[in-house]
């Protein structure tokens, strides 16, 4: 697993730097041997963080160089300072790679309101940059914050006999939710697509899968996914074509599966819970729906303590905002139907515990309403979760 | 303290029948000496109770001679068998204090889609009818579920030199948040007051009170406040009137005081939160703001663990919906600024401790940007909200 190297043309490294007061990596390098054609989807938190206001303003130029990520430190809410300082880790990469500032997408993530030490941020970018290899692994070390293991994910395809690779990288775990790019991801791929189509292409997968998890209903000030294509393959991907569809389904495969990884390993987890709601009357209802459950503080502690009290997934239904018909209701968990027709059932305990045991969860509402589904992944309300949040800046 | 019983003309209880397993207090009888005049808030939920239900349809005739509520059971999500259930409760009442079924008001809290054992309610209902006393306190014990203690409230008041009283109680603690009426209270006064009148003044008072605390972000199918006036002081009070303007004033100080003590014993609570949002640019923007703070569990698990985490409250800020500018914001932590202007301030962090913890504790977001505030109340989320709610029904 190369992750975001797996692609021709990027090379990365991760480095310990010194934010992290435990020693661990915390400065993540990756650079494309060429100038990249890129997108990016951003927070739509009012509060944005400086690394990524630098970032988005970059990305708008449609090529970059390399991406800089530190973790330890958002470098948010420091006015000039925080500027200041997103610039010049922008310019010491630069330096490093003999390119402008500009083409430098900076990201940074941790704790709000403390100003970066910039001689670690430098010490980290001289030995990220001696370090760089084809091994994706270090990079999606260094930008973990909470999360327990890194998160890779890569896929390759053929298109007309052509080989064709995407990887990627993500971090999250908690102040996580949909309305936003719902954390830090780098995606990298090797096909010759412009930025243009790599934006349409990328918006459509986050939609459905970044925008669809949630760990604790946050959002946070740096949640970013950037995607950097180098253009070394040698197939060409333009939207309105089939080979355009075919790359969105391999980068959906790609963002769907790192998705699963943030809510599988959000802050506590237990276990992973997949949201469905079925037959809603609108796409609308559905959404509002998935969502409600899926930030419930009370089904994600049920599903902590293994308890199959589905009314209060009912509950977040019925407080959702979505409009049903409480008496058309269906509600499994697992392939246990424990409500029909919004009516309680002497289910099985026994076989609903087994069930909820397991890591992987599923919870089922069919309002019988119409045709719109919606799926959310979000992870157990446990101790764990109020120990790291309790304590996060000690 | 009475609670309750505290105005003329009303007598209350509250016995154990067993629908709670250990065997403490779980239904409670208010009587009124004559036909009441009433008025309710009920829950937005989509899904209602069916003692809910039926105690909506009943307080739409104005008058009332009776509550009574169950703790332990729902009665939600149970077909015609809950309907029925309901009706039975309103009838062993009835019978009782000889009236019509129609009279008596119906409330029931407590797990969800378990048929509700009838032969304990027909018990508990005689043995509350045999104990109905000048005592609220069994009664505000009886409605209990999680709370760890009973909630009362009571004030006196003159009015053209006679006395006029207002009694209440109420139950949280879990599931509670607004936009609607958030849990289960009663509150009582010996008024002369129209049903229509008291329907004005509850919803008055509501919306600040009982619609401006959050514990969870949860709602329930139950949610509701109920008042009942005697009109047995010698005081008229009419709408549009200093007299009514004077009964609001006092009906609030009744409601906000149960409000906070809902609050404050939030599942797992050990600190009350004050959220204030100050000088922002509409009511809308003011009141977005602080449910998202409230709602928050980074915002709530940093209060629990003492963390002067400000950055999450202007992250929570951020993604409220709310629109401000962020290099206006400051932030204090009672009454240590600790972010001026959206930038970080240097501040004394064991100042910040000793404020973070005491049993109150009060955040200011000074948006700096208009006029308009807002106040909600909240608890911290710790290790017990996760224990409580991850084995409520075992």
């Amino acid at each position: 697993m190369k992750g975001i190297t797996y692609p021709k043309g990027f090379s990365a490294a991760g480095v310990a730097c010194g934010l992290k007061k435990n020693g661990d990596k915390d400065l993540a390098l990756i650079v494309c041997d060429n100038d990249a054609n890129v997108a990016g989807v951003f927070t739509q938190n009012v509060v944005k963080g400086h690394s990524l206001q630098l970032c988005k303003k970059n990305i708008e130029n449609g090529v970059a160089r390399a991406l800089v990520i530190n973790s330890g430190n958002a470098n948010a809410c420091l006015a000039k300072r925080g500027q200041q300082d997103a610039l010049s880790m922008a310019k010491l990469v630069a330096e490093k790679i003999k390119t402008e500032s500009s083409k430098i997408l900076t990201a940074s993530t941790g704790v709000i309101g403390v100003p970066l030490d910039m001689n670690k941020i430098e010490n980290g970018i001289d030995s990220a940059y001696e370090t760089l290899c084809d091994d994706g692994t270090d990079a999606a070390m260094a930008i973990m914050t909470t999360d327990t293991h890194e998160k890779m994910a890569q896929v390759s395809f053929k298109i007309n006999g052509q080989e064709l690779r995407i990887g990627g990288m993500a971090k999250g775990s908690g102040m996580i939710h949909p309305n936003m790019a719902t954390m830090i991801s780098a995606i990298t791929t090797d096909a010759k697509i412009s930025s243009k189509d790599l934006d349409i292409a990328l918006k459509l997968c986050v939609d459905k899968t970044f925008n669809r998890i949630s760990i604790d209903g946050d959002t946070s000030v740096c949640d970013k996914v950037v995607v950097m294509a180098s253009g070394k393959s040698e197939v060409v991907i333009e939207s309105g074509t089939s080979e355009f569809d075919l790359f969105v389904e391999k980068l959906y495969i790609i963002c769907e599966k790192l998705s699963k990884m943030l809510a599988a390993d959000g802050e506590g987890a237990t276990k992973l819970l997949t949201i469905k709601v079925k037959n809603a009357n609108t796409q609308d209802d559905a959404r509002m729906m998935t969502s409600a459950i899926a930030k419930s503080p009370l089904c994600k502690t049920a599903a902590f303590g293994n308890d199959a009290n589905w009314g209060r997934l009912i509950t977040a239904a019925g407080y959702s905002g979505a409009s049903f018909d409480p008496e058309c209701v269906d509600i499994f968990i697992g392939d246990v139907m424990v409500c029909k027709d919004g009516g309680g059932l002497a289910f099985d305990e026994e076989k609903a515990l087994e069930v909820l045991k397991k890591a992987e969860v599923e919870y089922i509402i069919d309002l019988k309403n119409g045709s719109f589904d919606d799926v959310m992944w979000t992870c157990d309300l446990s101790y764990d979760y109020v120990k790291i949040n309790g304590e996060y800046r000690t």
